[in-house]
């Protein structure tokens, strides 16, 4: 864990942090989470062991997390009060500080790939809807149908939210029976904040985040979070560190999060592992800032702290086993 | 200048920076702009000396900047490539880092307003599109026809843009009229990053800022600059400083140019001068970032820095009179 003059790369992701449900946890459940983190921290050590880049690295991992159903992000996205998907996501480079974000998109198969192409264009860092959509599409990002993001379970927890906030009309027959199914995750997806980030640091010594959610369940149409902004939900520069959050956006704009790390570190001197404690442990609580971080310096040292009772995370260098852990009490080999 | 234990309120606040084309300026037109800064400044001055908050004086004087249309925020917006009007706006409050914004919107009068009602919900941060429109509107915001934005000289601009893109017709013989006339302004209007923004300290001790723009002319549909992003193009916090930034906003975003002062200032202890001048001089220009901030501090010290040939600039503190300047080589009053 130590630094080196020779840095491992090395690779850690997130699927979103939140409210610990112990009830309705099946072994085969909470198997299910870590077999595809697992997966999914292998595919990108595996990039990162051909001598990929960070920024390939952590664009894949996101694009595979955004696959998954089990996340919110891509398929399986939650729903907006107007039971639509809305979809934002971000990367940045640490080299140049190149970045790409979308937010807003409807139609886009992966929103991290519409991100990705928004930085390789060089010219715009941030676009959102409509436009967001033709610019991606022009660029042979993948269209899908509105309703391919949707699943079952997250149209459940929309109707669940509507119905405990008054807003709701009696849920039909299905979503009651899959109401009593939930939560069907090791998290409570209803108070859930779901994202999915991933952050790594490469062989030739380069960093590089990408952040992709669907936000909240039950939010406002247009409703933006940290996930797509640079410095907010998504942070990458050589000299200091990548960054990728998750949690109430709102605290996390406000708190500037993933730049507040960064500039910690840089100005105050702050190791990595103080500086991201600093910030989920005492700058974002007071803003109601619940959820956590995932971090990487340049000398390939991991923090993964959180404030909720668990948080979706892993890490894994190259060449040494991958870890993954979704519990605040369950060590996950990260060191202070 | 210096800090006191009673700070006196001031205000700050731009119309943009850019290229200096001393060509084609008139005394008229140079006085036309100074004039609508003073009274805007001695607006906000007013509102300050009747123990306003420094969110309502930096509201207001943003609210009469896009009312006037010499500058691009609201009334003389730049268009889109499409021709149209897409309207960002934030505004923070440094006391408890309360901030709302809006972004690509298109049919409200004041998207200052707009951001100021999402800060006033206490919800959302960020919104955007129609999204952010139906949100202002059920708050009262007032609604005006799209075209309510353009006027000639921005649509000659745009026209004018396209034609050295090479991505238009020919012009029409009103828009060659038009371009024929340009520029009517002390600053080159078709290289300029125009944007317009407020910061304040009030006499209670708190801070805020405002931002608001058009965009840059000939935008992608959909591309958002720095203004309504927090910490981007607007910041403020009652621990070190207020913030608004105009310039090519994708170097703003990539460099947090506003945190960053804060940064600057809270970890690295460096004065308010020496911290702007660093992000403006130093930071952004390797990014590509041409521009400059406004921002006041806590003690109520004012930096206008920019690296471009002008900035529409001026301060005013209680009690004393504003001053406004346009160019690099004219003295605004602000100390180092």
């Amino acid at each position: 864990m130590s630094p080196t003059s020779q840095p491992v790369a090395v690779i850690a992701l997130h699927g979103g942090a939140g409210t610990l449900t112990r009830r309705a946890i099946t072994p085969a459940q909470q198997s299910l989470y870590r077999e595809t983190l697992t997966q999914i921290l292998q595919a990108g050590q595996a990039l990162l062991a051909q001598g990929a880049s960070a920024l390939d690295a952590v664009t894949e991992a996101v694009r595979l997390l955004e696959e998954c159903p089990l996340f919110n992000a891509g398929k399986g996205a939650v729903y907006t009060s107007e039971a639509r998907h809305e979809l934002d996501a971000c990367v940045m480079r640490g080299s140049d500080l190149a970045s790409g974000a979308v937010a807003g998109v409807r139609c886009l198969r992966n929103p991290v790939l519409a991100a990705r192409a928004v930085l390789a264009s060089g010219s715009p860092v941030l676009l959102i809807g409509e436009g967001a959509e033709r610019f991606a599409l022009a660029r042979g990002c993948e269209a899908v149908a509105p309703d391919w993001f949707g699943t079952a379970e997250r149209l459940a927890q929309l109707h669940s939210v509507q119905a405990s906030a008054g807003q709701a009309p009696a849920l039909d027959h299905d979503a009651q029976n899959l109401l009593a199914a939930l939560p069907t995750s090791p998290l409570d997806e209803r108070s859930k904040f779901g994202t999915v980030g991933a952050v790594a640091l490469d062989a030739q010594g380069h960093l590089a985040a990408a952040t992709s959610t669907g936000g909240v369940t039950n939010k406002l149409p247009g409703r933006v979070g940290d996930s797509p902004l640079v410095g907010a939900g998504t942070y990458a520069n050589d000299r200091t560190v990548a960054v990728s959050c998750t949690g109430m956006g709102e605290a996390f704009i406000r708190a500037l999060a993933a730049h507040d790390v960064s500039a910690l570190m840089d100005y105050a001197g702050l190791s990595l592992a103080d500086a991201a404690h600093r910030v989920v442990m005492d700058k974002l609580p007071p803003l109601g800032g619940r959820g956590g971080l995932i971090a990487v310096d340049r000398h390939g040292r991991v923090a993964l702290p959180f404030n909720t009772e668990g948080m979706y995370r892993g890490w894994a260098r190259v060449g040494a086993a991958p870890r993954v852990a979704i519990y605040a009490d369950e060590e996950d080999g990260t060191q202070p």
